[in-house]
């Protein structure tokens, strides 16, 4: 499978302009045109933490500025693969979407959505499931580290690899941002798509990847792990939402070594590294330029400088987040909006998949 | 699990006999009750075989006639768990439906649907889904058999219990019919309503098996396997909409063995006891009375007996099939009506199923 690579763009640190680059660097893979239709999930897990912002939902805006049509899916169907408490899930749900809203995903330019409230998804995913063999869900690497970490998985977290093909095939998407550790997932959603189009005709277009976001922000207490909202250490994830006090306290304890000077060496001194990572995402600047600024700060100097710029681009958020989660009622409308515009799309492609399979 | 059984009753020949003792012998374990749904599926395999109508069909008609509220879904997402062609899928659908009708279901009585029409069944399947091992799924008798016929198994294939489940829990189903080969599955329905009752709160009733159909209909070529729509020998199979000519040659070309005497004895003689068993099917009468009333005829005559039985049996409703036939409108009509019957019954039910989860 031809990926579209980044080509001798190798310093993408702001994600915001990987996607620019990568935009109108890559015509032969990747051309804005209306004809395009990109999709994205995200899970309910409710406020996102700076790696779910910095990995995803920065991408998420700076997509839904160009004329393809995008939608993204708050993807709860995905969510309860793993065991939910149902009122912190509804609540999560909340969460996310107000988040979303506060991040700048404007829901009259991308379709945002629920999609557990549109039948079809599943529907799909019945069929598609129907097309695919045992063996090929059984060698998706994610499910040989999640099964093998449990061995009582549940058969949705065996067969979410394809609800997401159905997530993404239902609306003919053309294109998906996806990280590296979903390419494989992508992949499938491409075999099966060639499956149903060679018993069936063309009918779905072969899905490709949108690689986005090669930076990952680290934990703020164990730098070698990616930032997780399930780290049993409270010190060591940033939320959307922290106070400025809680950002400040948690990226001064944030840990980095014995070294004072600030320099960006992710496999030797990871501590630091992720510091610079986290302040160039949200500043926008440049490694080099970082460092050039902070020659002669000491790390607990520049953690401070950090933490200024994290509150600085996480206030508005922050406080719009708060506002918005007064209004639920207002947050249910923006995603019941959504859904009738995902439905106008999915509806009479469903109904032509049914059709092509026999069900009428 | 206590099962209802059918306690002295030994001989039930006729399937009719049997449910109406069951259901009047049987009040600690099945009640004619208003308050009862019973659900049954059946697969779109087109026009029904002489197994199918006194395994399956026949039952449902008696199950029909009584207070309690049935539904009859012709179960097309199972169908496609194995490879189908489209065109031959949507006349089997049809075929199915002139069939059930022309045999005695009665659209007013009963709700007979096409499963795929209400999206429901699919997207109650996922949650379901979610809440059952995968360990469970795989010791599932019929999938060691199926899996281990063909490597290389669809995963609609294997996760079709889990929809049957859907099937049945959807519709709060207090009672199922199943043939003995079914019986594990509604187990694993049974266990996965206790699995989201214990979650979520008392909310599926635990479906209770009404175990239809002790007697089967064997090969007319192999009287020692079941007859089977599958099997490679035209001469196997009897099917209902089969001409007089057809019967009367099948069944003179049928098995038996080098005793000329009538006599019921299925282990010894299975090709005769065969032909008496399907003699009382479909007359009517129990296997003592046609005993007595064969004395003295040789098999090939006895044969002729029983050819006359089949046709007088299946002429009327061949006749109506090939008339309904005609008129693939007014079947389609009868499937949306109870298409819609359905969603009344399921759209509420899935849509608090969504609230309890924590969808909305």
């Amino acid at each position: 499978m031809a990926l579209p690579t980044i080509g001798s763009v190798r310093k993408l640190w702001n994600v915001t302009c990987f996607v620019k680059r990568f935009l109108s660097s890559e015509p032969a893979t990747y051309t804005q045109n209306k004809e395009n239709l990109i999709f994205s999930g995200i899970q309910p897990t409710g406020i996102p933490h700076l790696g779910n912002y910095l990995g995803a939902i920065e991408n998420w805006i700076t997509l839904q500025e160009h004329d393809s049509a995008v939608l993204y899916s708050i993807v709860d169907l995905h969510s309860i693969t793993v065991p939910q408490d149902p009122s912190v899930l509804r609540q999560n749900i909340l969460d996310m979407t107000a988040s979303l809203i506060a991040c700048g995903i404007n829901p009259e330019r991308s379709v945002l959505f629920q999609q557990s409230q549109v039948p079809e998804h599943a529907e799909l995913g019945w069929i598609l499931g129907c097309l695919i063999s045992m063996p090929r869900l059984r060698h998706l690497p994610q499910w040989k580290i999640k099964s093998g970490q449990k061995n009582e998985s549940s058969v949705g977290l065996f067969t979410y690899p394809v609800l997401q093909a159905a997530d993404i095939l239902l609306y003919k998407s053309t294109h998906v941002p996806v990280g590296e550790d979903q390419l494989k997932h992508l992949e499938l959603a491409q075999d099966i798509a060639r499956s149903f189009n060679n018993k069936y005709g063309d009918f779905f277009p072969i899905p490709r990847p949108l690689l986005s976001s090669v930076k990952k922000v680290k934990s703020l207490r164990d730098p070698l792990a990616k930032m997780s909202k399930s780290d049993p250490q409270t010190l060591a994830t940033l939320y959307i939402t922290d106070s400025p006090e809680d950002i400040i306290l948690k990226i001064r304890k944030a840990v980095t070594d014995f070294t004072s000077e600030v320099t960006f060496d992710p496999e030797r001194r990871p501590g630091v590294s992720n510091m610079v990572t986290i302040h160039a995402a949200v500043s926008g600047m440049s490694v080099e330029d970082i460092l050039n600024q902070s020659q002669g700060l000491d790390t607990a100097h520049y953690k401070q400088v950090v933490a200024e710029a994290v509150i600085q681009k996480f206030t508005p958020i922050r406080e719009e987040i708060q506002k918005l989660q007064t209004d639920p009622g207002y947050l249910w409308s923006i995603l019941n909006h959504g859904t009738e515009k995902a439905k106008e799309l999915a509806v009479p492609q469903y109904q032509h998949v049914k059709k092509l399979v026999g069900f009428y």
